[in-house]
């Protein structure tokens, strides 16, 4: 008799099975009630063995929706949809990576951080280096950062409204605190890295449709306490609200008495719509908490987010947070405030902007000299990707696998819906942050051929 | 008549009367229902002065307490209790500060910390530095911390149990969403600057009277999910959990289907205690989550510590935080392994661990020789701190300020306290981690003037 627990021994019969291709990436697996009642087992043997098989990055559970077989190269080559989880050896078979998060390797700037590092450790106040520091973080990087959200979107906030982070998930781990309400609203579809952080808090969730200005209004309900949006270059549509609803919306936040957290993630690459002006700088309300972030200009590898706090929340916020320590190092903050104050971070702006606008219009050239009729673009005014849509029959896995197949490596817009029967089957992210100039068309010719 | 919004005329008056000296150290400040009475006003706006009043440093609110006035120092130099947050000016006039949770200025390893930077960025995986890592921390930094806990704790734990954050009140964050239960027993008196992080994630706190022994486990109430302890050095009080109550208190967790959160936050340094096991290495029933830290060894400046999972919870742990991200920069991640594995992390154990059982003998010394039978100390057995308790009738407040205007900073026990009513008032806290040795017997023998 064999000695493994049962859980495993399913947990074993399902990866043979995955790894012979018996399910389709984002394939729905039976419900954990279901199983059980199949096989003749608990609940508590199948939602152990769904545990694994999540932890070992073969599925993935969708909040509300079930668990859904993780991306087809998962199980070719053994690695999860986050690239950086996948060893050179696992990604050596992938030619051209149109990833969405990561940037490209060379991008690290190592000698002038080995330059900086030296002169943080020179300062003058070393002796923080062995202090608890401030909990919103230093307050000579919160003036570097208030003055290039000044600069860059027109804000006008006090440094003592910015509390540094370590990652998104972290900002909303203590903003959620900050609402008396638990529902927030979600684009839908929307940042699906974060929905978790909701529910683990004991939020439950609000999917409000995503149109081409941007959610829909009408369908926000005022039992939500926090709108979490991407106004400026919607997460993963593209969409981009326009003027007029992103002051209908903070209209809508006052009367309700909630507050929009506005995650301006990618606000560096609106290459066609410089004028585009966050919530943040013209609500009149005080009712926006404003994300932004090191990882898309940087590196996602810095772990160094911020958030800006409305005047109205400082009070609750000092009340609740007044024992917290600091979430980043001090010598990170020391240097990267090197960084910003000698004028670096500006000029990494502009090169990181135009590398990306050049590479964005490559991949639309590209696109359209390939593929022509075949599919159609969005959101290409802003960011980092662009969506296409295919036409014809195919569905979104087949045309992940097509790709693989040729060593191109595109992604999902599953993930992103909370409702799956609503996504559309047949469109693709292309990212190209991380992907080199001179590899846009070359993988987008592969692509085509792979798909046509 | 006057533009100023009410609460910040109240606010101002409080903080004259403040200056003024009319509050005692930890006085107790009238409850909102009360002083808005009194004044006539508005609950929100007390609230409100209330509020600046802890942001600007003045008062601090203890939960279920109420507001109290900040160490007397606060209204002297207007510097809060975290000495960190003071400027160098601010604290000329302390000569000896017995701080017990900073490091001395000199400590931090300069040159070293720029030569493992240059390493680092060296790496052949270098492409990490700008992309996504693990969420847990990187893999080869957790085989380091697995090493050390076996080769300093007798503890067997594999590196995917560990979790690698950015301070205790992160690791909580994560740690109380793994339990159903919505209770938390704490040690009274107890490490005061987590009691908010369990209390904003909805958690009630039961508080466990502490005992020569450690927490009193009759105390203990079955709904309780999570027991916060700190078994091998109890802060404040310097108690040692014997084998048979550690047993004990696992066993009851068993039984209550409950986890003990155990914090080993300053295990580096048991004097005479080398051979107190951690209720981690000798938990049968996969009870216990254990926390670490490298802010006592190296610098609470670094924002880095970590816990063990026990196997039981990692499958919870990995549903609910499937898509979060790691916590702290990779490079710094990076920096700390190469630290660890070349050797320099155990030589400097070893190196603050000697240095502080000088500076404790020295304290105990200067202690004897110069307050003899006035004073009684306890909790000198490991950590960074002892207690004195003075003979005669005077309070915290007064022992404090008495000290201070010699130039002498010493700490009240008595934010430790939940319920300041069974608060010792004769206790003190002196800490050696940031004292120079050279400066213990000057620094005791002006306290004792400052006291007899």
């Amino acid at each position: 008799m064999n000695k493994k627990p049962i859980y495993e021994q399913i947990y074993e019969d399902f990866v043979r099975e995955i790894k012979r291709g018996r399910y389709r990436t984002n394939e729905r697996l039976p419900s954990v009630r279901q199983l059980a009642k199949d096989l003749g087992v608990s609940k508590t043997t199948v939602e152990s063995t769904y545990a694994l098989l999540i932890s070992e990055g073969y599925i993935e559970n969708i909040p509300s929706y079930g668990h859904i077989v993780l991306n087809i190269d998962t199980l070719i080559s053994g690695c999860g949809e986050k690239s950086s989880r996948c060893s050179k050896a696992q990604n050596s078979r992938i030619l051209y990576d149109f990833s969405y998060s990561d940037l490209s390797s060379e991008s690290f700037p190592l000698s002038l951080w080995r330059r900086l590092t030296n002169k943080a450790l020179l300062s003058e106040d070393i002796d923080k280096a062995s202090h608890y520091g401030d909990k919103q973080g230093e307050p000579e990087l919160r003036k570097e950062i208030a003055a290039y959200l000044r600069l860059s979107r027109g804000m006008l906030c006090d440094p003592d409204q910015i509390v540094i982070t370590c990652g998104i998930q972290y900002s909303l781990d203590i903003i959620v605190k900050l609402s008396d309400k638990r529902v927030v609203a979600m684009e839908e579809p929307g940042y699906y890295n974060i929905r978790d952080t909701f529910i683990n808090n004991g939020y439950e969730i609000l999917p409000v449709p995503v149109e081409k200005d941007g959610i829909d209004l009408d369908s926000l309900r005022d039992d939500a306490g926090l709108v979490f949006t991407t106004p400026s270059h919607q997460m993963p549509t593209g969409a981009v609200m326009p003027y007029s609803r992103r002051k209908q919306l903070l209209e809508w936040a006052e009367n309700a008495d909630s507050y929009i957290i506005e995650d301006d993630y990618d606000h560096e690459f609106l290459y066609d719509l410089k004028t585009v002006q966050p919530l943040q700088s013209i609500d009149t309300y005080d009712r926006v908490i404003y994300l932004g972030t090191f990882s898309k200009v940087f590196s996602p590898a810095l772990r160094l987010s911020y958030f800006v706090l409305p005047k109205k929340l400082l009070q609750k916020y000092h009340r609740l947070f007044h024992y917290y320590y600091c979430m980043v190092s001090w010598l990170q903050q020391r240097i990267i405030t090197l960084y910003m104050a000698e004028g670096y971070w500006e000029r990494r702006v502009n090169k990181i902007y135009s590398d990306n606008r050049r590479k964005r219009n490559a991949i639309l050239n590209a696109v359209k000299q390939y593929m022509g009729e075949k599919v159609s673009v969005s959101g290409s005014e802003g960011g980092t990707h662009v969506v296409v849509t295919v036409s014809g029959t195919r569905e979104q896995d087949e045309l992940i696998s097509l790709a693989l197949q040729k060593g191109v490596k595109v992604y999902s817009t599953m993930p992103f819906w909370l409702n799956k029967d609503k996504a559309p089957l047949n469109s693709i992210l292309l990212g190209f942050n991380a992907v080199r100039e001179a590899d846009v068309f070359p993988g987008i010719k592969l692509l085509s051929e792979a798909w046509f």
